[in-house]
Formats: C-alpha cells, structure tokens, sequence
C-alpha cells in the first residue's frame, strides 16, 4: 500500500472526529491538528519522525540528525502560522549507541532554540545495527487574530506565493539546516489577516504539497514554472517543483490585497508569486517543457 | 550508558525549565508532562514507544501491537490522575509490511477507546527486516479538584498502596491486556483530595518504581513483601517486586484517611495497603528471604 493511499484511507476514517469529539477542532489532513482545551484556547499538534539512511545519512552528526528531528516538526506549526510551545521527543537509540547523551543535549537545545521547551520524551534500545529513529511531539499557540491557517480554504481569484528559494534540498544538505519559518508566517498571518487563506509547508516538493492544498480546497492551481524562485544550484524548473524537503511556505492570498505584499519578510526571506488559484477540478498543473502538466504527483511518494 | 543515567541526566538538564518558560509546569521526570495553556488551563502530555521484539514479539497481533502503544501512554495520565483527551501517533513500518490499514484503524479504535481521539499522525517504510515501531503520544486533563498527582510529593508518615494484583505480566500475556487505571485514579483523586500525595504506574516494577517516587520524594519506603497481592501465576514475593509492565497504580495517601479506602475500586480494582513511607534516606526496601533489603534496583533497567 502506498503512503497517500493509507493517508487517504486514515483522514476518510477519522473524518468525522470533530463532530463526535467536542474537543477536536482539525483532526487528521492538515499539518497540524488543533485541540480545543477545556478553558477554550486551541493547542496545534503535529508529530513528525526522522528515520536513518531514509532522512539522513548514517554519517550525519549528531547536531544536525537532532536539529532536523526538532526543526521538521516546528515546520507543521510554522505552516498553520503557529507559534511553537513545548514539545515530546522519542528516540530508539541502536544497541551500544555512544552518542546519547550528546543527542538528547541537542534535542533539548535545537527545542529551545524554537521556543518549544523538551517537557519530556522516551528513550528505548533498539537493534545494534539500528536504524536511529527519532519522534518529535510538538505543541502550539495560534496566531492571536488570524488563527490556524488551514490548506483547505483557497479560493478561485487567490494568487499563489511561496517563501524563500526551492529545490536541491538534499543534495545540497539544506535539509539539515533549514530555518522553520515560523516567525515569517507570523509576520504573513498579522499582514495579510483573514485574506491569508490557505498555507503548508514544503515537505514533499512544491507540485505535491501545491496539490494538496487544490485537493483540500477543491480549486485548480496554475504555478508560472519558469518563475519560481530557485536555489543557485538547481537546474531547471522540474526541479524546483518535484524536489523535497524545503519546508519553505507556499501559501494563498486574496488577489485584491497581494500587492502589499513586500518583495521580503521583515526577516529577509524572500516572497515571490508563483501561480494563481482558479476553479476547476482539484489539481495543481504547470508549464513544462512546452505543455501544460499536472504536478501534483511529481517526486517522491514513501513508497511501502 | 544505562538509559536510568541517560534519563537521570536528562531531569538535571531540564530541572529549571519551569523558572525559564512559564508554560511548563512540569517538566521531564514524572509520568507525565504539564504546561499551561495560554487560557490557563493545565494539560498532561506524555509520549511512549514500542519496538518489536522489545515490547511485543513478532507474531503478536496486529490489534494487541496497537492496544498496548496506545494503553502505556493512556497509563502514564492515569498516573497523574488525569483524563485523556487527544493522541498522536508515528508508525514506522517494515518495508512490505502488509497490515498498515488494519494497524492505524487499530490504533484509531484503542485512542477512542480511552476517549483519546488520534487527531494526527506520520507513517514512514522502515528496514525490511523491522523492527516494527510505534509512538503514542497522548494529552490529557487534570482532575478538577486535585490536580495532577506527582511522584515528588510523599510524606513520611504516608501509607503505600497498590491497585490490582502483581508480577508475571510478560509471561502470562497481560501486558498486552491491561487495562490502564484511568477511572480508579480519578476515583483515589476525588475520594482522597489533597491526602493523595504521590502516584506513580508501574512499568518497571514494583521496588523500582516505589523507588522513584521515594528518590523524587526524598523519603524511604518500607513494603511489605509478604502481603504484596500476587496474581496466582505468580510464585512469590520477589517476582511480584521485580516483574515489569504491571501498569497497576502505587499511591502513597496521608494514613489519618487511608482508613477510608474501600478494599475495591467502584469499577472492582482490588486496593491493597502494602507498606509505609518513613523517613530516611532515598530507597525502598523490602524483607526478602528474611532480611531487608533495597529493591529499588530490582527488576530490569533498560540498559544501552
């Protein structure tokens, strides 16, 4: 069974959580779930693992393998324009692993880095040949005024934008250093209000985890191919759309207030329009090499 | 590195998270996790994980793989006296592994269960060869009135009991049967009040986990071995000290009102007085073989 198939079959099932559980405001599907507390504040949610030889290589250091554990999960909070809490980490650590100490050290530190303090976790033996496998629980605020900025509310007439560059990220070992961009979705959320529709961060590459939003939302979504904002050391623009891991922020905006836009956040970070949302059957489409495509099953899918 | 130092390691690092967040309230150490949330209200968290071969063996069904993932976690919030509220979960999967449907409806049934709805998840491919592993995390409320009940708080002068019967869990299956102690905790919390000091489940043992809460505590915990209620499987006292993964609750309540305690739970737990809190130096001891002795070190330690 393939990974989406079994996603699809898990948001099928637990459709309808919110209506059963009064205390479930998202459930499964989006990159963050939101919980209602009993006092009426909303928690965000997400979990996310990295796993060795699939999410970084055996020769990774500790630091870094630490750093992306943390850094993945405060990426879901960042794309539903959350501010990180606390969180929970588990590691299954391979028998005789002599780096312990120091990688729940860094956990520790690269949660604190985020502002989501380590408030507990779990640490078990596995097999000696391993693989490493490390959870990250993170739990957050939402943005006061704007709240959780979900995928499935993009609307024909939005533009579509995207932050900072794409592609390469693992070849270029970006994805052990990527910045979450919590502070500039905070920043997009206070601007742009109720008129910041539809946000996710790029875990999967841009066609994909576009057209997660079009499927969410039930609109089309056409990306300019050959404007899209692109590292120094990608090629082309099938790149750009298809390569994971760049956990930049693709988000939609009412067209009326996109020109307000700046050409960066306070912090820097690049915003470039990539495309705009229109109506038609859910997919995410794009120019390539002459013709127009869908892109919303480029790159990778975990396989099982 | 014994994973007790690792964690001992761990408490001392994150021992003055409190004074630096104002949203932790509790931080890594007890059963439980406890930030407040912006609104004030206080929430439990916990997370757990089981690895194949570890916790379960390979030809365990796929249903009872998931009850005890999700009831270890359910049984750390009973262990502060909580209610369970929400979970997430992280599978990783053997490459090829033909039960990921059956698995996450599993995990779905057994969170609703203990009326702690999944909102969210990741499922990643693993090494062919496995292991299978899974994490839970689970949050949950306070009691209204009590709060939650620490591990940190016993008196001297406190009576020791236990909920249930003890020993020969791995042996006899019930580890992957138990049923946490959600209800007969909230019946303690809201029967004893304030003179329910100090709680704890009992994962790794009896002595061990007594032990932790007369370290956490500061005081010196007799049992006694002789009266210890066995479940009939089990041959003697030092089995029902030493054998892990009984998930039973041990409470240490004020002795001027433990007379109050019915000899059953409402739900028809068996409550037993089997020991007292004095003080002294940090242990728990034990008469084995008619001499006393420290069994705080009895029984397993995860040992890496």
């Amino acid at each position: 069974m393939r990974e989406s198939d079994l996603h699809q079959h898990i948001y099928r099932r637990a459709g309808d959580l919110g209506m059963r559980y009064p205390q479930v405001v998202l459930g499964p599907g989006d990159d963050c779930a939101a919980v209602h507390s009993p006092e009426g504040g909303l928690t965000l949610l997400t979990v996310d693992q990295v796993i060795e030889h699939r999410h970084f290589a055996p020769d990774t250091s500790v630091d870094l393998i630490a750093r992306k554990a943390v850094a993945r999960s405060i990426s879901d909070i960042a794309a539903m324009a959350g501010t990180p809490a606390w969180s929970l980490a588990t590691g299954m650590l391979p028998e005789g692993y002599p780096h312990a100490r120091e990688l729940t050290d860094a956990l520790h530190r690269w949660a604190e880095y985020w502002g989501a303090p380590m408030v507990g976790g779990d640490i078990a033996v596995g097999p000696r040949g391993g693989p490493l496998v490390l959870t990250v629980t993170v739990g957050g605020g939402v943005h006061p005024q704007r709240g959780p900025v979900r995928r499935d509310a993009a609307r024909p007439g939005d533009e579509v934008w995207v932050t900072g560059a794409l592609g390469g990220s693992l070849a270029s070992g970006r994805h052990l250093t990527f910045e979450p961009r919590v502070r500039d979705a905070a920043f997009l959320a206070g601007t742009l209000g109720a008129d910041l529709h539809a946000m996710i961060d790029l875990s999967d590459g841009l066609g994909r985890d576009a057209g997660r939003i079009a499927a969410a939302s039930r609109v089309r979504i056409e990306l300019d191919a050959a404007g899209l904002p692109r590292h120094a050391d990608v090629r082309d623009a099938r790149a750009a759309l298809a390569d994971g891991e760049d956990y930049e922020l693709c988000f939609t905006v009412a067209s009326a207030v996109a020109g307000a836009l700046p050409t960066r956040t306070p912090d820097g970070t690049p915003l470039t329009r990539i495309g705009r949302v229109i109506a038609g059957p859910s997919d995410c489409v794009a120019e390539l090499d002459g013709r127009w495509a869908s892109v919303s099953e480029l790159g990778w899918d975990h396989a099982g």
